[in-house]
């Protein structure tokens, strides 16, 4: 098993980092626009991606955990096959004027290419969600950050 | 044992890429103004960063591998406790118009904290890497982007 790893220090409130993470309309404004679900313990979220206008593929989620202010976790249960059954987690606290989100992918199968894919746009896509919250701006999909010939 | 991983892919030429990992002159425009010593295999490299106008440490990597247009394998010396016998991979390929750059920095001890941020600021130096490459400028340190309280 492999994981993901990643660590953003945010100029803003936890209750705001967790409501950019939590809800439908913050995850469009830092993820991908399109975005549909509900984010409740047990339910779901569907991920979809687009690159030159066309649907380029996507992630369904089930919540599995939802602490305010301190704690969101997903489990991957359609996608790609190497996402199948991943966990995604984001854990929140304060240090200073900062929340820190860890960001963890975790129980990959093997260390694929697409993995090492994955764990840079998941980087550029935490600085979106930085970015959102301290300027009022992202980078969500499909005005995401292209980082090589996959996107 | 835990490794980060990225993947970025560069339009420019495989020995372009090569000659930023290991050339003085090519590690300074996008990684740290401060890089001293000579890329050669059993050679070593100093990285030294700064932020607000102060040295805030960096890391001595002995050259293991220097295969042109291919690989270049370090490993760290002397440095943060964490990065000590950690090695750092480049691994290059050709896809269509695309130099892939396949990196790892392999064998932290523990996937502590420090290591989430890593993951997330090496990424942005190979972001960095790209910008170099495809445009002409990079964002090394002291110019590179910060990503939270741990710069």
């Amino acid at each position: 098993m492999a994981d993901i790893l990643h660590r953003v220090g945010i100029k803003s409130s936890l209750d705001e980092v967790y409501k950019a993470l939590t809800t439908r309309e913050g995850l469009a404004a830092w993820w991908t626009h399109d975005t549909q679900g509900e984010s409740k313990v047990g339910g779901g979220l569907k991920f979809r991606f687009s690159a030159d206008g066309s649907e380029i593929g996507g992630f369904d989620m089930k919540i599995l955990e939802l602490q305010p202010a301190k704690r969101v976790l997903w489990q991957v249960v359609d996608g790609p096959v190497d996402w199948i059954d991943t966990k995604i987690s984001f854990q929140l606290k304060q240090e200073s004027e900062y929340s820190i989100v860890l960001f963890k992918h975790q129980d990959w199968k093997e260390p694929v290419e697409f993995m090492h894919h994955c764990s840079t746009k998941w980087a550029t896509f935490l600085m979106s969600l930085k970015s959102l919250l301290e300027s009022g701006e992202g980078a969500p999909n499909p005005n995401d950050i292209k980082i090589g010939n996959w996107h």
